[in-house]
């Protein structure tokens, strides 16, 4: 069975397993105050072209996530996501848990637009003040979606402005940035998004790491005291080490950047060869998660040999379903779903 | 350099390391749904004699506390604890974060009595109904305690009857477990405690695990629904296999309990040579961190090869110390400690 | 100028003041403990036909919805609202400050139906557990919605088996409770309240009170030490024998019943003059406020007399604009309005 | 019997009735956007020679007081306060449901000193960063105290001071205020509070109003949006002016001042006899609380004619009892307890 349900089913890459081999009998300082980290930071303020950005690494990416909101919003204050948005749609209610509300704008293929974020909060202002309404103080996108989608660059720089505009933040869910990072469609280095963002990650966990989050924060007024955030909602892990030894791995010499660009070469051969069978795409992805639509029977026949995800069921019954390269999908891998899908 | 000054500076016991490397190229099911996870809960539902317990795993010991008290109780419900506790002391207000009232008891020792919280819990009973306080609905503790002390078979009996008395939880955290079954004095066993609490955990990260801690549920109502408070805190790995394979690796063999009990007796050789020598306990600890009150000058002339925790400065200017053995610790590191203990 | 623009911009109903002048030298025991209240509560109780339910006065309408919400739920739990609830588009996102989501079902008059519940509440169940989503846990309504409509007693009836069906409260929000009553086209009753629903309650300060709301809950599990819930969120009046007491001359003589169905029987004349008029209704309300589709001169016009609210402003440049009659509104206010409506 | 019990059992001064009766059928903007309160809010001003100054009216002070703390603080900040403190002690958890930790201060007369707040803040900079303590933030004291005490402007000052120098607000609750600025013994003036607080409230239940208390916020900085915290609380009372309209009558003519000061001047009347009869003091308090330790037997014959409060039983078994003037107390009332008194 070929697993291309996610991209989260297997360990790390080779050079994480052996840093952590090899530096397992020595001693190091306790959360995150390690050499590690400290080296993994420079690493990524140098690939950032932001030397004064805070970085702080995570277990995980709904702590990111919820963490950040913690840290950024008074009670009174919202954010504008799209409806697809992790955060709104698969954390278990995380963010609202932490005491503020989501505004929700439709998105058909896991973006929004600066003009949609535009309407949202002016419709807050309008209603002048005293005002009862959640001031809207964060955009919450991720790079690339859900859907598998990008933004351009344009697009960030339109939604920058009007988080300019409005006094919001910019969030951008990297959870998959280094499969937006490697696809044929992307014009956004992590220069432009440390420009262009408040606060990003660089996510380990589905790239080629065992577990972890990088995250960068450029607004000096949002890094206030952040390990005390992340100390109070659990995410400091203990042996931090454990966290910079692998995104120095990752890093060092663009292991990161070349495994997931090759996931994306592979998705797009997978792409191509869908398209060539007449299998329609459910949204136009560029990245390693590809939609498609199929049949019964050919969920069927692919199910023999390939684990991959149901999204959902279409009106007239058929299937909308997710093949998901990685890091760690085999060429052979990727050769063998070609064959079959055009022998469907 | 020999750090002794906590029992998290170094990365996992050789078997966790090799378990890694041999399943890294597996694939498994995301969020914990794996085979690893599955013989891990096993595994400890068989050492605690306890069949229908709920066993989850945890990146880290905060997540594993402030969750806990997430999922236990309502907002007008409050926890009583030592003033010690490390929910009360060292995270950074993370229990109140939820939204819940601490309600410490003084403790010289780290621990507290079934008498003491008697007398707190009367005191809300006493206010009648419509009772303008918080209901107290839980008690924490430590296992062993912050100072290295333990509770008894028999203190724990004593305070579950008053939880019993009144309807509270009783939750052990155990992030030192390991070091607390090894003592020569203690009486409790993982069976016993299954028994005798709600909800209580095994600690990973500080015996032997690179990261982890599982948590283990008796109480049925507790349970409902307990990962979706964990996924909600962000607690939910998505590698979780990454736990389940530790766990097993840790408790297999009893590799857990051999690894911490030799820890507890090193640290009571080293207890014995500081007693030898006329240096004085601030606590009397029989498990592995032992904390001594020393002058300057022996402070200084241990510091030049040990590290060591500075606790807090007696009014005479005497220094309260931790010296703190764990799994990682050698026979050699012990003996040069303890010889230049004698030659101080 | 006739003031129309909502229901609460004049003091209190005649009897109230007289028997806050006979008692302002009376002694009487606080918050909430006194012979008022428990008066008021008995005659609610008769009311309702629910000799066990629990009764308790709320300072105000957002208080007792979001407590209602704080009690009900544990932080992995959500609340199914129409889009146009109060609390989803009203209140600050004081539901969501308590940690909660708020699932928004799109409504274009103000109600939901059992069959767009059930939908909603199925997609979750359908997820299997594990569950990452928020377990839906209540429904709330309005009665009257906030666009004047009603529920009859089937739709509560099909609303009811829903949430019995899933484990779910039903909550009323009644901030103008006695005006939904008080409607020709009504069939529900306080009876049939309190049989439907597991809380709701009785609107005082859009209804003839100075202020105050009085929450009935039928739900023996939801009343649980529900005074520590108030008394945490700021909502037990000192001198809670204010609230008791106006609501004991509200309901004594069905004085709120009189008072609320005369300002319904103006509205319908009201209604009954835009519609000879060619004024179409945004809304088909049978209560006190009605919503009406003007031109800006008509607007203009009716401006110079009448306070009213403005809505929206449809694409066509037209303004809905909100009447509101209340306990207050006289005849001869009425009579003039009409008068005017059909000068337009 | 009279009833000295607390400061709130009675409905409201004369002018306050004769002013609803009056305005009863006028209409007004809602949620205290009306003439009445923008009348009051200038008053306050103007008597607090603080022209910038915010107000906001509250109808209760418990939401007051954990409003305050929710506008104020990030999720890591925490609050010192006395141990005796009412958010501490008696409002069911409200500051922790807001997620915010207090630090409670050891005092036997409500009061804490700017040498126990300095000593208390200084450990938390100790730690240094990163930093898993919580942020002390704020100062929560009241004037008068819980137990009738007062803080001179002297150390009012000197609090000031260290909240200055660690980059803290002040707030002080004024419940009780009229009673502390009326006693013999005060020098503080409302000026004074405007200027050495950040934030402090002119308590209206006890002091002559129906309900309500008015908040005045001279830090711009705390004022930001406040309305909307109000709201998101529910502490917008829907009619507003009711609120304005009390404490226009309050604060006119120097009711409330002589008012409170009469029942002040009464408490120093009935301190002299209880001290002349031998009956000792718990607390030395020179406002209207006063709290006497009685025998078993002198609070039976005392509870025949009088209403008291019992706030504790010493070791020897005596009882500390509270009795209370108010502005609704008689002079013939406090003539015959001194009478009896005397008589004991």
């Amino acid at each position: 069975m070929i697993r291309l349900h996610n991209d989260y089913n297997r360990g790390a890459c080779a050079k994480i397993l052996e840093k952590l081999a090899e530096t397992n009998a020595e001693s190091y300082d306790g959360y995150g105050e390690d050499t590690w980290c400290e080296k993994a930071a420079d690493l990524i303020r140098k690939k950032c072209n932001a030397p004064e950005a805070a970085v702080h690494f995570f277990p995980g990416a709904t702590q990111a996530n919820f963490i950040v909101h913690a840290a950024a919003l008074s009670p009174i204050q919202s954010v504008i996501c799209p409806d697809s948005g992790h955060v709104y749609a698969h954390e278990a209610g995380s963010i609202e848990n932490t005491g503020h509300k989501l505004v929700p704008l439709p998105s058909a293929d896991g973006t929004i637009t600066a003009e949609q974020i535009c309407k949202a909060v002016k419709s807050y202002y309008e209603a002048g003040e005293p005002n009862y309404l959640c001031e809207p103080k964060m955009v919450y996108i991720s790079f690339p979606t859900e859907w598998g989608t990008l933004y351009s660059e344009q697009d960030l720089k339109d939604i920058r402005k009007v988080c300019d505009e409005y006094g919001m933040y910019l969030f951008v869910d990297g959870a998959r940035l280094g499969y937006g990072l490697g696809s044929v469609k992307n014009d956004v280095t992590l220069e432009k998004l440390a420009e262009l963002t408040d606060v990003f990650y660089i996510g380990g966990t589905k790239c080629g790491a065992l577990f972890g989050e990088a995250l960068v924060i450029t607004n000096a007024g949002l890094a206030r005291k952040f390990r005390t955030y992340m100390k109070q909602n659990g995410a400091v892990l203990a042996k931090g080490w454990l966290l910079g030894l692998q995104f120095c791995a990752l890093l060092e010499d663009d292991t990161y950047e070349k495994m997931t660009a090759q996931a994306d070469a592979y998705a797009m051969e997978i792409k191509a060869a869908f398209k060539e069978k007449g299998i329609p795409e459910f949204v136009d992805s560029y990245t390693n998660q590809q939609f498609v639509i199929v049949t019964d029977e050919q969920a069927e026949q692919l199910a023999k040999e390939y684990t991959f995800e149901q999204e959902r069921t279409l009106e007239d019954g058929r299937k909308v379903v997710r093949f998901c390269t990685s890091w760690a999908t085999t060429e052979a891998e990727k050769d063998q779903l070609i064959g079959d899908i055009r022998a469907l």
